[in-house]
């Protein structure tokens, strides 16, 4: 493996969010995390931090059972790519996500992302995972 | 920069594919970069090297102006991310996509992928890229 030491910092403090902000849907846990200068690139939300805590505790209340089930996850230098599969409840096809981080200062500076339904019957027997 | 000359081959040989390939839609290309035993996960292909090959065919009939603008790609070992901007024809919004490749021995082993339509007008300024 050819990671650095700050590399792998990175990676972790990307999975570390996941465990402990998206997967809880935890808005009081964003500041450890999130810069307050946080760029947002998902095109359906409103920007800035702190519209993105109003996010978490909205699908908290409307789907408190979802779940964000990270299937792999890389670093390049200050860059991290989380590949993942939502499920908003049991049993929910959900979507697969693909979240691209920018850290700065031991911080998600910046946030991309794609998002696509997960189908059943198509032509390709794998998985999108 | 942290990465190995491994890694910035690894790189280099998909953002050529981009270039040989996924661009020019070329499936005569396919066979320098794709692995026979290609893994294929979208969700919308037909399995296999083969099939790759006849979609490349049948994208580049039926748009024939499409481009693939690659924004930012990243390497982590064997992985390499891609997040780019397919327009299917000029002024189209088209599509933000994030792909992921495993390479093996010099080749593209397995990819996977998810991709979303680009919106106007929605609650972010911000673009998806």
């Amino acid at each position: 493996m050819s990671r650095t030491a700050q590399e792998q910092e990175n990676l972790d403090l990307v999975l570390r969010m996941f465990a402990e902000v998206l997967n809880p849907m935890d808005s009081s846990a964003v500041d450890r995390f999130i810069s307050p200068d946080y760029i947002q690139h998902n095109q359906m939300a409103e920007p800035g931090r702190e519209r993105l805590k109003a996010f978490l505790d909205t699908i908290r209340k409307q789907t408190p059972q979802a779940v964000h089930d990270v299937k792999r996850a890389f670093v390049d230098g200050d860059h991290v790519t989380v590949h993942y599969h939502v499920r908003r409840w049991p049993g929910d096809n959900g979507w697969a996500v693909m979240d691209l981080f920018r850290l700065e200062d031991g911080m998600i500076a910046e946030h991309w992302d794609v998002m696509q339904d997960v189908v059943e019957g198509g032509p390709n027997p794998l998985g999108p995972f």
